[in-house]
């Protein structure tokens, strides 16, 4: 976490009213274990708090991946995500559908994305960002590259950035620490 | 681990009869692993190992956590530890209710949390602790920082650190060097 | 990812027309899980996309490991792989099959592995190629050794080295930024 | 890996006819997975591939841990160790019996252990090895500290120094090169 957001930055995260992230990768650490039965996914417990935190302070969540997965399902589920799509449609048709189905704009979005796949999204957000381990392609589209790896708390970390530039991390911490 | 535990710091050390500690991040390294069925959760051999030899010295032992978990129940029941409260009631509530229960005043807890959840207890008792790759907000609390992160040894460390100050530790080596 | 692929190892790359690896070691990270029922293993989500970017782009994939796992066998499918080579027969001998059924030449294979086991078909491909934390014997047989771990982008790595050196890569990337 | 072994350590390794090693903690990272059912350990494919190549080079295997467990079973069974000792009698004992039984001595016995339950076996037998990330204690009984943690490597690293300490290695690597 930087001690200063950049002005420049702090402007685009101010005006973010809707947070999306990829599964694969900006959610885990791009591990998939696969066995016999249902393939499992390893979440990051503070990225999770972190999702719970932005929704109690208003901001929207939706999680977007290519591949539909009952792990991610689950999830979603306990965290209360308010958006899940999962499926191979295209990232940039179905941030537009949830764009025309919420009324948010481009700009009040805040993208996490780690590959290729995101690059259209990317391009489109209001706040693009990725995680220290992504592709390079993903990095030079980003407005922000978290300090944190995917999986390993890269979520948090976009999280808390925009509740600062709103001026509402410190009610959470307050809540938390009396 | 220290070579040299602080002298401020060992006077709260010895004090402690009671040590309790957060789940996810603190015995885990904050991973969940999700699938079809029941979550798994990654604990770490030698912190169990030293919460066995921290029983067998006479101090008590808990766990406190805001999410319930069957992972987190068996993994209790093997280390027989004393305490385990899964629940989302609110931490300090909970650890003012084992206090009235045993005995024990607020300066003989030692609690390792990693979180701001945890700040609220960390602000109370004898010895508050955390891993190395905690939140920003927990470290600020702590008197002390493990070395090793969650999961990965930071309980067996504090764990050492309490037996060492309260010069338990030269008799488990014994134990099991001869 | 190097910057720029040295001369020598680009006119080599340009010639593959099929890519082979091992499992362990280089789809994963040598772990595997075992419990009471099938073993797990961990693959890597960027490599997996890795490799069916290179199929779309023409150029056939095949694994090759001495341990037969459904775990294997189950991600084989998902990505659609065209080959899959599953028993402890001699790993020349089951190139030198796979050579003879689709008309492939040795110069034309690109194969990684990470151990001893591998080193008979390193010495015979076109690119021999191995993760950074393979074996000391595996990195001097190898053309390439992959900045990455295995089961950490490794794969994705040298997939990315053989469509640039084949000008197809600029392709997929123009794709997906649509 | 050094480039070379210290004389003294090499007449140590040339007696070695038994390989003994702890589980937890050297066979894997120190990670217990627990779920539901049964627990996952996450063993590392080169340790086992490095195990199989001393029974066949004629060195003996045997693994000594306190905690029973199926997963430890069931990777023992495929590798065919030839000793597996699961149960909390005091380890000293249970190799006591072992060399009754084998009729092997102390010095010709290679131990690897990471904890101080390690403590009494290490000091007795004739090469006391540990990984990169074990306690301080067992450390400081061994003859030798791998460049690999457990789990991660350092079995077989161990497993190559006795092999080339009896100028063994070199056929191994001949076998699969050619």
């Amino acid at each position: 976490m930087p001690s200063k957001i950049p002005p420049e930055l702090k402007i685009r995260l101010a005006k973010i009213k809707l947070f999306l992230c990829d599964v694969d990768g900006i959610l885990t650490d791009s591990s998939i274990f696969i066995g016999l039965g249902e393939e499992i996914k390893r979440f990051h417990i503070r990225d999770g708090l972190g999702l719970v935190m932005l929704r109690q302070q208003g901001i929207k969540v939706g999680w977007v991946s290519r591949r539909p997965s009952t792990a991610t399902t689950r999830r979603a589920e306990e965290l209360k995500i308010d958006f899940l799509e999962q499926h191979d449609s295209g990232k940039v048709a179905i941030v537009e559908k949830l764009l025309a189905k919420t009324g948010y704009r481009w700009d009040e979005v805040c993208y996490l994305g780690d590959d290729v796949v995101d690059l259209g999204v990317m391009r489109r957000v209001g706040v693009a960002a990725t995680v220290a381990d992504a592709v390079d392609e993903a990095k030079a589209a980003a407005h922000y590259v978290t300090r944190a790896n995917g999986g390993r708390g890269g979520v948090r970390e976009m999280v808390e950035l925009i509740l600062k530039a709103q001026d509402l991390w410190k009610n959470v911490v307050a809540h938390y620490a009396a």
